[in-house]
């Protein structure tokens, strides 16, 4: 079989999502709103999901391991959720003042992530993640700011550095200001990191670091990498932050830190915690956070003023995070045992069905997480996003369309697939068949 | 009577609230999760809001003029809009793809707003503005941004800048980095402003000015004060972006820059364009909103790179967006002409209170937003941020309070009023005398 058979096959399916890209053009520049929304040769429209499907608009039904930019640990509109924002809706849906709802929301992940000595939420990961760094600044006042190569914290012009290969280039215009003060290391490198770290530690605010890079590649930290830039941060009062914007309530219900045995100063959450929704919380030490306590500060300039936001705390996101930390927590057993054999389940199976067609590939991930990476001559290993971009990533890509044009299965394209409470071995089984059959008609 | 009567009052009939602030104050600094929703002695907390009240843990019943931020034109979960959120909860509250439901909600801000060439819709209004100061600085590639002098952008790095009292003093800590490209003018002030401006303009990438300045006061912008920064800027080849955030569907369904006669390069919305779900939207010209395609661009540097973010386009906020903006297409008369006409009257009538009993005040607004200061003898007229802050501010802390105590009306507390579609006369006649009896008290 030809490649093209793929997109004419996608082609022919997905007409009214053709029609309604033309229309998208007119409205949005490459007719999107996230840049990783769109894929060759347009992106299909989706006008409902439940449960593990996203439906477009011309009935296709795509069982979906994108699940909402991993957020939807439980499914889309899982019952208990859906049932508790129809009442939430009816009762208002931004109050603009303080509410008990965020308070129970708070509290939950209080308990179950006892480092959130104090918190603050926000509508995004994106500003979670910058408010972290400001605060980072404001207690150390320092100025430079440590992140891995790779590394994702969102949109923010405090973050926006390395992203993307190459690494050493900018993300793009407009972002020059900010981006002097940061400086990137290399993941599960930690000689080198450690050096690079040594020679600016003077003027170094924060590390801040995802548990594992997930939309780098889905890469798992090596043995002690985490600990030793801890370690590091620890030794000379550098504040250690853990974006757990991906990895909270994902790897466990207590966050990567227990995982990985961390003791981030702060550390950021996002997606899961508002079960749907959208939210950006920043997390940890009393010490730190209370610098953003504005009450009875008599100098503007000695607190550290962060967001909030009109829509922070607005009691349908803290419902929606409140009824999805509930249900994790009282079938904590139940969810993540289900989700992380089956990923366990995943990764050994693809593994071993490219082993066994002499397709070099490697899997990574943990728990309910899991990426495909062609190898090539160029790597033969997964460690860092350096080995994430020069792998065969037109090989991951045609693999990924294959799935969603041929089998109906949606990764988004080039990134790592999450399993949620409501899929199933049957559904593992399907994608292992599907991925069968894409070896055999020789695109790959 | 004493002031302190009114403080015993509140607490009298707030007291679940007083326990909740206190476990809150465990849990979040200060209590809270936006600086200004906090007001002495604790600010009450909500547990339902219909139509035009807020409804708090001890059953308080407030009659709202804070309206979530000014977001909610239609009140609280207007009907049409919890109809289909009703329906849009159960398919799916976040689908991390391209959707129909965006592109209906675009397609109707360009119809209604047709400057809107092209828009990216984030989550919050601090994104969109951060987006928009980025694509000037992507397309001018220049780096200063002037903001107005208590102009309020939101809680990026690129804008928290001059925006509370004393104005020359940083905002906080850990801003001093992006702050150094950031000068501010002041409002209504041409002459001084374009001279300031002068001094810069081989660096200035933009001007950034809401049309009303919202949250310093609802100041009213002099004759041809923003058409003369539009002037310069067309002039020396300046992107001037307009903040319709606050002002968007509020002064009128096609903006305020129809109202002001205005040509911005680029626009933000936020709050009513998302229906009372978080929404933040750049919006401009084709030419610079093209920067941030990232289709076929080979050099990510040659981008300008911008959200999006997980929850962008969400179908909730989509939906909600949507149903507000027909109902405000299908009944544009009924609604503006009802809520500027209250607006009119209740400026009108508030100063005559306040007036016939020598108390020297000046209310400023616009349409459905209004705003009183109490004058003294350093401050005789409102025109600009600083006027506002030199008031008595005291006075308003009171009258505000006063108001929430004893005739359960809620303006958060020294922020303008907005009046929706769910306010009557009748309401406004109940704060009318309420206002009378707060002066007789003599506690002003």
């Amino acid at each position: 079989m030809n490649v093209n058979d793929d997109v004419e096959f996608y082609q022919q399916h997905t007409k009214n999502s053709h029609l309604l890209y033309k229309n998208s053009l007119n409205l949005f520049p490459g007719g999107i709103s996230h840049n990783i929304r769109y894929f060759k040769p347009y992106p299909f429209f989706v006008k409902k999901a439940i449960g593990k499907y996203l439906i477009d608009v011309d009935d296709n039904r795509y069982t979906d391991y994108w699940m909402g930019h991993w957020a939807l640990i439980l499914g889309h509109s899982p019952k208990n959720v859906s049932l508790a924002l129809s009442k939430q809706i009816k009762n208002g849906t931004l109050y603009g003042t303080v509410n008990n709802a965020s308070i129970e929301l708070a509290d939950t992940i209080q308990k179950l992530m006892p480092k959130a000595e104090k918190m603050r939420f926000s509508s995004t990961g994106s500003e979670a993640t910058m408010y972290a760094v400001r605060l980072a600044r404001a207690a150390s006042r320092k100025r430079i700011v440590a992140k891995i190569i790779g590394g994702w914290h969102g949109f923010n012009s405090s973050l926006l550095k390395s992203v993307n290969y190459p690494f050493e280039i900018e993300e793009g215009l407009g972002l020059d200001i900010d981006s002097k003060y940061v400086i990137s290391i290399p993941f599960n490198d930690i000689d080198l990191s450690l050096k690079l770290l040594n020679q600016i530690k003077e003027d170094l605010a924060c590390i801040i670091v995802e548990p594992i890079l997930a939309g780098a590649g889905c890469i798992i930290p090596h043995n002690e990498y985490l600990q030793r830039l801890q370690e590091f941060s620890k030794k000379y009062n550098i504040i250690f932050i853990l974006d757990e914007i991906v990895t909270g309530f994902r790897l466990s219900i207590h966050g990567a830190y227990k995982i990985f045995k961390l003791d981030p100063d702060l550390f950021t959450l996002g997606k899961i915690a508002g079960g749907g929704l959208p939210i950006g919380v920043v997390c940890g030490k009393n010490e730190i956070l209370s610098l953003s306590n504005p009450i009875d500060k008599k100098n503007k300039n000695l607190i550290c003023s962060i967001g909030g936001g009109t829509f922070a705390s607005n009691p349908v996101t803290m419902t929606a995070g409140l009824k999805t930390l509930q249900f994790l927590k009282n079938n904590e057993n139940q969810v993540y045992s289900k989700i992380d054999n089956l990923g366990k389940y995943t990764r050994k199976e693809l593994q071993k069905i490219f082993d066994e067609n002499n397709i070099e590939i490697k899997i990574t991930g943990i728990g309910s997480l899991f990426n495909i990476h062609f190898l090539n001559e160029k790597v033969k290993e997964i460690n860092n996003a350096n080995d994430v971009a020069l792998a065969d990533k037109e090989k991951l890509r045609l693999y990924h369309f294959a799935l969603i044009s041929r089998h109906k299965i949606f990764f988004l394209p080039f990134k790592m697939g999450a399993i949620s409470y409501q899929h199933s071995k049957t559904d593992v089984d399907y994608l292992l068949k599907s991925t069968r059959s894409i070896i055999d008609s020789k695109i790959l």
